[in-house]
C-alpha cells in the first residue's frame, strides 16, 4: 500500500485552508491591481539552463531537477527544472517577448515555487510566491512604488507593526571595503552575514574567522551596526536620519558607498509620499542571500516572527543575463505560507471565511422522489443559491444530521404532503424549526432567511 | 546566453493570457461552488509510488520524474514525480483525511497536471484540469450531478451545442465478450478502440488485427456502432432510446451488460432532471484511456473540436488502492485549454475582458514634483482606482503617448499652475480633452468619467 501522506515538505490544503489562501491571494491580487500591475503566468517547469547558477552556489543545490524521458532516463541526467523563484522566470520572459510588453512592465505573479530545503516551521519545499516587480526604470521611484505596494498589501490583511527593512548592496560592498576584506571574499561575507537573524552576532563572528578574516572585522562591524542600532527608540523617519549621518561616517569617501547613500535617501524621501510612509528603516545589516541584487535591498519583519514576511530588491543585470543587454529592474516578494502563519497565530482571518459548503441542502424523501429533489436544487441553484443535494435515499434523520455536521444552515424537504399541495419545507437548522412555502416563492423565502 | 522560450510544450501567459485563463477558470467556480463542491488543492510534486501504476502502461511514460538530491543526485534514480491528473491525488487525500471529511466528500479542484506527451495543437506539457468528484455513493445520483455541474458551467461560459456522451466500462465489458474477446486482451482493445476519434475505423481495424483478433470482430463491432449511430438524426432523448434498444440487443443476457444498461437508464432518467437534460448521449463505441474506470464514463464533445473539452466517469476501487478499502467515487475533468482554444476561435470571450491595466495613469511633472505624483496616485488608490505610475519625470507628449499605447483612458497633469491652484489636469486619452478640476473633487469625478 502506497503512503498516502503529501510528499516531504509539502502540503494537502483541504477546503478550508484553500479558502483562507484564496482570501490571502485576493486581497494581495487587489492591491496589486490597484498599483496598476498586470498578471503574468510562467510554467512551473523550466529548462535547467534557465535556472542554474543564477542563485549562488547553495541555490543552485536546492533546486528540483527532472529525470530526462523516454530512451534517454537512463542515462540519469536532468534537462528541466522546477521554478526555484519567480523572478529568473521573469528575467527570461522580459527578454523573449521585449516587443510586445510596453517599455514599463509591472507585472505581478503569484504562483508557487519549489525548493529542496531541510523542511522547518513555516519552511516548505513548494510554496507561494506573491511578487511584483517593475522593468526598465532606474527612477528611485520605482522602490518606492514597490515598496508602497507590497506595504499596502499587508496593511489591507490587517498587518499594522511590520517595517520594511532597507539597505543597498553597494552600501554593503562599501562596509566590507572599510573592514579591508578583498573582493572575492565578499560573496561568502554576504552568505554569512544573510544568517545573522538565525545564528546570531557569535555565529556571524564564528564563520567570519573560518573564511580566515581577523577578529578586528567582525568587531568593527558590529559596533557600527550597534551605532545605528542606538537610534531605534525614536521613531522610524528619526531613526532613519541617524542611520544615515552613521552610515555616511562608516564608508566616507568610498564612490560606491556614495551612490548609495545617495540613492538610500532619495528612496526614503520618495518612499514618505507614499503607501509605505513610516514603515520604511535602514538596516546597514541587511543581506539578501541571493546573488542576482545590484541596488536597493529590501525585506519586511514583523514582530514575533522570526524571519520576514518578503524581500525584494533591484537586479538591474539579470535580464541582461538572457537579453545580452541589461534592463533596469526592482522587485518585491511577498511569501504566502509567512503571511498564514502570523494571520493564523493572531487570529486575524475574517470570521465569514469558515463558511458552509452551502446556503441550503436538498434532502431526498425516498427513492421515487429523487428526480424532484434534483429539479429543486436546479431551481435553487438557478437562482443563484450554492445548494448541496444529499446523494441517497436515506433517514431523513440522518439527512438533517449531516447537514448540521457540515453547517449547512438549512434543509429542503419535499415530502408526499408537501409535493401534493406543491409545497416545499425548509428546516432551519440552527433553531429547528421548519415552515413551509409554496414552491415556487422558496427562492425569495430562502434569500430573506440567509 | 541561455534560451528565452519556455520548456517545450510549456507555455507562458502575458497579461492579456492570465486574464482570460481567470475569467472562464471564475465562471468554473462560481458553477462548482453553485453545486456545492468545495475546493481541495494538491502538490505538484507526489512521492513517485504514488502515480506509478495508475494511469496504465503509456502514462507511466508520460509522468515527469524527478531526481533524487544531494549525495543521491549521481544515482540518476527519482524520488518524486509531477502530478499527472488530480484523480489520483484525490485518492490519496481521501485515504490520509478520511476522518477529517465529510461522509460524502464533494470537491473541486483546478489546477496545473503535467504530461511528457508530443505536444501538438491544444496538447501542452503543463495544462489545467477543472475537476469536480463526489466521493462515498454508489447511487446514480452521483452521476446526474457530476454532469450536470460540467454542463453548467460549459453553459455559463456560452457553449450550447457541446454533448455529453456516456457509456459504461461493464457494458465495454459486455460488448468484448460478445465479440469473443478474452478478459487477458480487453485491456488492449480499450486502448486501441479509445483512440477511435484519432485514428478512424480503419485505424482500429488495423490495430485489432495487429492484435490477433478476426476480421469479423471489426466488422460485427462497427456494424453495432453503426445501427447505434442510425438514431442519430433523431433528438437526444429518442436517439437514447434507440440506443438502449440496440445495446440490449447486443450484449442481452450478459450479467455485467444488464448491470451497465439498468445503471445508463437510470442515469439517463435522473439526468433529465438537473442541470444538463437533454445534453447527455448514449455512445456504446466510448472508451476512456484511464485505467481506473469501474462503471459509467463520460466525455464531451462540441462540433469543431477533434478530442474533448472534459470526460470523467465512476472510479469505486482507486481510493481502495490507498485505503485498503473502497470508497466509491465518481468525477469530471473539463480540459481548461480546450476550452479556451475553443472560446478563442469562436470568440466567446466578453469583450470587456480585455481591459486597460490601469483606470488612470498620473504623469510625472518633472524631476521635483515626483513626491507629488507619488501622493496624488496614492489618494486615487485609497480611493480604489487602479492607478499607474509613470515612473519618470520625461515629456509630457511621451507620457501622454505611453498611456495611450496601453489603453489607459485617463492621464493626470500637476504642472506648476495646477499645483498653485490647487487642482489637477484630467486629459481623456480618448476624445483629447483637457480639464482642471479641485484635487479633493478628482475622484468623484473620475467616477463619473470610468
Amino acid at each position: 500500500m502506497p503512503k498516502t501522506q503529501p510528499a516531504r515538505g509539502m502540503r494537502d490544503f483541504l477546503p478550508a485552508d484553500v479558502r483562507r489562501r484564496e482570501y490571502v491571494i485576493g486581497v494581495i491580487k487587489e492591491v496589486y491591481e490597484r498599483y496598476g500591475f498586470e498578471p503574468l503566468e510562467t510554467p512551473a517547469v523550466e529548462n535547467i539552463e534557465t535556472l542554474l547558477g543564477k542563485y549562488g552556489e547553495e541555490g543552485n543545490q536546492l533546486i528540483f531537477k527532472i529525470l530526462k524521458r523516454g530512451v534517454h532516463e537512463s542515462s540519469g541526467e536532468a534537462d528541466l527544472a522546477l521554478r526555484y523563484d519567480l523572478t529568473v522566470p521573469l528575467a527570461r520572459v522580459v527578454a523573449e517577448y521585449r516587443d510586445k510588453l510596453p517599455k514599463f512592465f509591472k507585472r505581478y505573479q503569484i504562483q508557487p515555487v519549489w525548493r529542496a530545503d531541510r523542511p522547518a516551521r513555516g519552511r516548505f519545499r513548494e510554496f507561494y510566491q506573491c511578487d511584483v516587480d517593475i522593468l526598465g526604470s532606474r527612477s528611485m521611484l520605482v522602490e518606492a512604488e514597490i515598496c508602497a505596494a507590497a506595504s499596502e498589501a499587508l496593511t489591507a490583511l490587517g498587518f499594522a507593526d511590520f517595517k520594511i527593512r532597507i539597505n543597498h548592496r553597494k552600501h554593503l560592498t562599501a562596509i566590507l571595503d572599510a573592514v579591508q576584506i578583498n573582493e572575492e571574499d565578499q560573496t561568502r561575507a554576504l552568505v554569512v552575514l544573510d544568517k545573522l537573524d538565525k545564528i546570531g552576532i557569535e555565529g556571524v563572528r564564528t564563520e567570519f574567522l573560518e573564511l580566515g578574516f581577523p577578529a578586528w572585522v567582525s568587531t568593527e562591524l558590529f559596533d557600527f551596526f550597534a551605532r545605528v542600532e542606538q537610534g531605534s527608540e525614536s521613531d522610524n523617519l528619526t531613526w532613519n536620519g541617524h542611520s544615515l549621518c552613521e552610515m555616511r561616517k562608516f564608508v566616507e569617501g568610498h564612490p560606491e558607498g556614495e551612490v548609495a547613500l545617495t540613492e538610500l535617501t532619495r528612496i526614503l524621501d520618495l518612499v514618505s509620499a507614499g503607501g509605505a510612509a513610516g514603515k520604511v528603516v535602514l538596516a546597514p545589516n541587511l543581506a539578501r542571500g541571493l546573488s542576482y541584487y545590484t541596488g536597493a535591498i529590501m525585506e519586511i519583519t514583523v514582530p514575533g516572527l522570526a524571519g520576514s514576511l518578503g524581500g525584494g530588491g533591484r537586479y538591474d543585470n539579470l535580464v541582461g543575463m538572457f537579453l545580452g543587454q541589461d534592463v533596469p529592474a526592482c522587485g518585491f516578494s511577498l511569501g504566502l505560507e509567512r503571511i498564514i502563519v502570523v494571520m493564523t497565530e493572531r487570529e486575524m482571518f475574517p470570521e465569514a471565511l469558515v463558511s458552509s459548503p452551502a446556503d441550503i441542502m436538498v434532502s431526498i424523501w425516498n427513492e421515487g422522489s429523487v428526480a424532484e429533489s434534483i429539479s429543486l436544487a436546479q431551481e435553487l441553484r438557478s437562482a443563484g443559491f450554492r445548494v448541496d443535494l444529499y446523494p441517497e435515499a436515506d433517514k431523513l434523520g440522518k439527512q438533517f444530521k449531516y447537514a448540521s455536521a457540515r453547517l449547512i444552515p438549512f434543509v429542503a424537504v419535499i415530502g408526499d404532503d408537501e409535493r401534493a399541495r406543491g409545497e416545499v419545507s425548509i428546516k432551519d437548522m440552527r433553531s429547528g424549526t421548519q415552515r413551509s412555502v409554496k414552491r415556487e416563492s422558496l427562492a425569495v423565502t430562502l434569500r430573506e432567511l440567509l
